[in-house]
């Protein structure tokens, strides 16, 4: 076999069989078969697809890269959950806290932010002291105890897909639905949770740009899970605004426990409520009815916020030590009108651009800024009004900011309210 | 501007603008963008296709990477020919000296051979004391004197070019529409001559496996041309069994001189002289038919041969000293039939395999070994007949070759006549 006649095969357009994928990939992953090989080699899959069969075969190859965690030794039914990503989505940190809360076990593995999007473990250590590198030991003794832990991802669990996405990030071939599926899918399964709930974003601010593709997504990621006997769900969420009312990662630590402490009501906690919903509702095969009924216990009696801050304590975090940026500039609105729409993409460019996330993987974050979203998609603004507030670096004396880059106007409410849940395809739950 | 938006760009279908693609192409030659990123887009280019306008484009970055030659200097109209490549394909030999013993001045710069198709320069090395790398001044001196010159290219020209076919290579994106084009009419028009003629071969021994694609890149080819103000014909040719009877550099290399002292009479020559009569035609402003007489002329008066040989002992060859391998082995038929059909690509990897050519660059060839076919396509052939002789390396003792790999047999003549030429593309001049 060469790796130029598999290239060529994918080029053409034919599937590849068991044999040809692991030879490509095993090869790569032994340093056998170069960047330029792999990389062509991903670009025609990117373009020609990839059949379920061949999904399978590389999400498999994927799982065997590396270690697979065992879960065995918790007492109890484990859930986990995953997002495609978004801009100000700290959905992870609200759910972890509310599921633990209602008796289910979350080992959480997380990562980092790059690009636009952020990433949960980025957020938790906006926390002094928070440690997010766990041994496997550490992680599996605290989720058995207070039920719930987020570390980092291992380097041994699927480390051919860390070495095949850091590739894929540099060479334009990211938006391939069997490449996001097989990258998913082993992670989750080698992370060994029974029951896995993925949030799939779709939107101007997300990876899958449509609801086809997002269809298509969900349907491949159900059927690997079947394989693996593990319980799969998916939700198809929309990703066009920024989730929340802050991007930046102690900003968001802070709304996250305004959430958790009642103190929001907005279509990030209806989201997380549903997907907290879900996954209680799988893993205690119960009805999503019955499932909402517990998460509104749990958000009410203040047990998912002690979650979180047992949580913040055992990985020995100081939630009175987070510190945002003093140094604030307001953005006041040149314009009156109605916000009907926000480009969640550029706040996440903007989030990047203050120092609150990383181009390239060397960078150091600065998790005291961020952006407030003083309006929102929905709101009534009049000229001279704070539409955001940035919390810049200290010594950073300014930002240029066009509010046409970041909101749409219009003069009366032309646009119903933001539907966060795509009901034609999620129709059944709800 | 990134290169990462960039191959997203093509990847995604859209066309790609003059910006674009210098943005891509020229930081590629400066180092400034990786080989993965550039295999990437040219997936992306093998798969998506491009338009005219981005060939157009990307031709001209490729001779902007490098000179152009200047053959002013040359006294005489100047006509240059390039084949897409095949096994057995000895026809620049053949032609450049017949339309130079035609009185039309023929600069030609050859390549190697790579993989299963040979390379003309291979050819003339096994020549002992032919010069193949002669300077500018040289060969056009050269040209200007005797009418001919046979060299190998310079680095100078087209320089990216160069460096993007070795990359192609090695990532299965070599079978491109728009890539060969730009790559070919680049060196075409660096190389200088006014008048060019391109034999597109198709078949499973070459580069174009099929018409369509035969046809389209000979419609690019000739549009190329005419922005740069040269005359460009094309001839689509099969490719589907070797050309002539002999595969192997020195043993080809006599049969051009057999051909040229007419000993020899088959598709091989029937080819050469439709190509050479089209060059004459072009370069003399004459029909193909008169063309032809001219043609038949200097073949049958020997100034052909004369030609080749004041040619070979300008660049310092001893025509004498051109040496065969002595160790032989003759190949029996095992059956009797008729053969109606023989399998280039695998004649071609048996020379490869015989030392005759090279995997990778830096492999040295074995000029005296080879492949003699006494049976062709059409032959009777009885049990016990010599099919084919091979030439071996002097320490080899024998060679496995399984006849039905090469040959296809049957009882009766059930396949026509080879068409070597495609005349219902090529009909306007047949």
């Amino acid at each position: 076999m060469s790796i130029v006649d598999v290239i060529n095969k994918k080029r053409l357009g034919y599937a590849l069989n068991n044999e040809e994928l692991k030879y490509a990939f095993n090869n790569y992953m032994r340093g056998n078969i170069t960047d330029y090989q792999m990389s062509a080699l991903l670009m025609a899959i990117c373009i020609n697809g990839m059949n379920d069969e061949e999904i399978y075969y590389l999400t498999d190859i994927f799982i065997n890269s590396g270690d697979t965690l065992d879960l065995s030794k918790i007492n109890g039914v484990t859930v986990d959950k995953h997002s495609t990503g978004g801009v100000g989505d700290k959905t992870t940190l609200i759910i972890a806290s509310i599921v633990a809360a209602c008796s289910l076990k979350v080992p959480k593995m997380s990562g980092r932010g790059l690009g636009h999007t952020g990433g949960t473990i980025d957020k938790l250590e906006s926390i002094p002291g928070f440690k997010t590198e766990l041994t496997e030991k550490e992680f599996i003794n605290q989720v058995d105890e207070i039920g719930l832990a987020i570390t980092s991802q291992t380097g041994h669990l699927a480390p051919l897909d860390k070495k095949i996405y850091a590739l894929r990030d540099v060479t334009g071939t990211v938006e391939s639905i069997p490449l996001i599926a097989s990258s998913i899918m082993s992670k989750k399964i080698a992370s060994g949770a029974q029951n896995i709930i993925i949030d799939i974003k779709v939107g101007n601010g997300a990876l899958i740009k449509n609801k086809e593709d997002a269809k298509r997504l969900s349907g491949i990621m159900k059927k690997i899970g079947k394989r693996y006997n593990r319980c799969v769900e998916t939700m198809i969420t929309y990703m066009d605004i920024p989730l929340g009312t802050s991007i930046g990662n102690a900003l968001e630590v802070i709304e996250v426990m305004d959430i958790l402490q009642g103190k929001e009501e907005n279509y990030l906690v209806e989201l997380s409520k549903a997907l907290a919903s879900k996954m209680i509702s799988m893993g205690k095969n119960i009805t999503v009815l019955e499932a909402s009924k517990e998460v509104d216990e749990v958000l009410h009696n203040k047990k998912a916020y002690e979650k979180f801050l047992s949580m913040v304590k055992y990985q020995g975090g100081n939630i009175d030590k987070i510190k945002v940026s003093s140094n604030k500039k307001e953005i006041i609105s040149s314009k009156s009108g109605h916000i009907i729409d926000m480009n969640a993409y550029e706040f996440g460019k903007l989030s990047l651009s203050l120092g609150g996330g990383r181009i390239t993987k060397e960078d150091k974050i600065d998790p005291s800024v961020g952006i407030v979203l003083n309006k929102k998609i929905g709101d009534d603004v009049k000229k001279g009004d704070v539409l955001c507030t940035l919390y810049l670096k200290t010594d950073v004396s300014d930002v240029e900011f066009d509010i046409n880059n970041y909101y749409t106007f219009e003069n009366r409410n032309s646009k119903k309210a933001v539907d966060i849940i795509d009901t034609t395809v999620n129709k059944e739950e709800f």
